[in-house]
């Protein structure tokens, strides 16, 4: 007893507050992954073998971690409900994935060669849709229509901003307004919708669900803009395999809306050239990196994104005093700091 | 009122069954064109746009006709909720076509370029997926957990056929069962849900909606077997331009299996070079066209096909005695003489 409660305080600095609430789930995480095998389950064998190679493959269960933990900020005491739920939206998520390798012809996935590139991009679009569908099977099963009618609308601004980005492909430039509107669909609409959703499995309280899913919205808001400064290293890390992939795709992200607006004619030539244009050369992203940290863009966006962790936990603050409070309040800070 | 009844007289053995259900769904219909163009709607230009070029085309709105059909058959007398029903129905027949045509890499739908030829397959995906989520947004606005159990699952065994009929592609020979399995899923689960999701926005009694089902089901697989021997031209007609898809794309269908099941030696290295190795040449096709129908194999699927209309009008006797019943056994047969 002693010697555990030592181990536990040699272990808590080191531990992120995602990892604590891993280990504060781990039951519920139990049944959501054994959900997952069993409902991504066909006589087809493509689709578990497709579905396996991603959801095996692990990723961080933030969707599902977020919506149990949800629940339980407002009151639950976990329940079958919940972890259906938490199994659709990690099915959701998995879809999109699918969906968007296939969009954005990349070749690489969680480090692994793109499900498309090993089983075919029709595959990959027709595993997608199983899956899809088989989390509104799951969805129905909670008898739930709230339910249903947060993450079948939340599904719509999904796809609706990947459209959207889709069609902001291969400009020079975008406003901030755009960019923000594409991040609000392609990934806050989901946290938004998985946090709400799981606190209504708890609460009939309709200022509390919105509460939660205004933590979910501000949260994924924050971890979306993060994620589009990793892929240019973040503030000092040095150009590893894992950066750049929006670069090459001329995808235009924040931290180059900024460094575009505080450059010179000669910078925003080149941002024209290497992501309007797509004409890129050996070196380029060296320099793209180079401009971001150097004009202040870098900074700018972590700054945004700060902004959006402290409304995500101005807003969690709104739902009460439930568990998990501390770590849903760290979990935002962490999706900032993970930046440096 | 005379001159009336002598116009609807003199039409009347021109007019085809569907024709007959189109004219007495009209107000229907309307209400379900409205809410399909209302539904496709986004600030995204691209949806509207997309969606319109494959709606607004047209295609016979047949899965709607046969949703409201069995809601009316069973004793309903029109609702919000059957309109939302046929329209989703419609919305996943939809994003099934738009998938479809990137999948087969089809360059026609409907007698124009596919949409993945104007706007793209990026789009076509993307605007595939809006649409399958819209159809969720729809029927969860219904409030019959029913319908949303039957759609889910359907939804699921749709996808499931579209990639076992993938892992067909290419072979030489294919089973009629595997076949079969393939018709189920990628047509007779969406005619049977519509049916039995239709007839459950009327009734509450299970075997009314089974029996609807079973009708739906029979129907569809009639009309897939069908469809595929008019990619052969039919019984007797010339060769248009209309002919051939499933040919080229090395598409096994029961036309070609029973084709090869009665062929000699000498038939059946024809088929293996030009479907399994899919090295076609010029005059292919239409070889290919006179082994089917030589070998008696055009007249033995329209027998296969003739055996699910009947099943499909024993079922439909099933379901008691209310509006459209004479339509309804009339479009079963109409399913498969439209192929004389």
């Amino acid at each position: 007893m002693a010697l555990h409660a030592e181990v536990e305080k040699q272990q808590a600095p080191q531990s992120t507050p995602m990892d604590r609430l891993v280990d504060l789930l781990r039951p519920e995480l139990a049944e959501v992954e054994r959900l997952l095998a069993e409902r991504a389950a066909s006589p087809v064998a493509t689709i578990p073998d497709l579905s396996a190679y991603l959801i095996a493959a692990g990723g961080k269960r933030l969707r599902p971690v977020l919506t149990l933990a949800s629940a339980r900020a407002v009151g639950g005491k976990g329940s079958d409900a919940v972890n259906k739920l938490a199994t659709a939206v990690e099915f959701i998520h998995t879809a999109t994935l699918l969906h968007d390798d296939v969009v954005d012809d990349s070749d690489l996935r969680r480090g692994k060669a793109a499900a498309k590139n090993v089983w075919g991009a029709s595959a990959s679009i027709l595993v997608g849709d199983f899956l899809f569908a088989r989390s509104f099977t799951l969805m129905t099963e909670t008898r739930d229509l709230r339910i249903l009618d947060i993450l079948s609308r939340a599904s719509c601004v999904i796809a609706e901003g990947e459209v959207r980005q889709l069609a902001a492909l291969g400009k020079a430039d975008l406003p901030i307004s755009e960019y923000m509107a594409i991040v609000e669909a392609k990934t806050a609409a989901l946290f938004e919708a998985a946090a709400r959703a799981g606190a209504y499995t708890a609460t009939n309280d309709d200022a509390t669900a919105d509460a939660m899913g205004e933590y979910g919205r501000r949260l994924g808001r924050a971890f979306q803009i993060v994620d589009d400064l990793l892929d240019y290293g973040g503030l000092t890390s040095v150009i590893g395999k894992s950066v750049g992939d929006d670069f090459r795709e001329g995808k235009l992200t924040l931290p180059v809306i900024y460094a575009r607006e505080a450059g010179n004619a000669e910078d925003r030539k080149f941002w024209d050239r290497a992501m309007g244009a797509r004409d890129q050369h050996e070196g380029d992203l060296a320099h793209a990196i180079h401009l971001i940290r150097a004009s202040g863009a870098a900074e700018r966006t972590l700054d945004t994104a700060r902004a959006e962790s402290a409304a995500a936990r101005a807003a969690l603050a709104r739902t009460g005093h439930g568990d998990f409070h501390d770590e849903l309040a760290e979990l935002a800070d962490q999706t900032v700091t993970r930046a440096f």
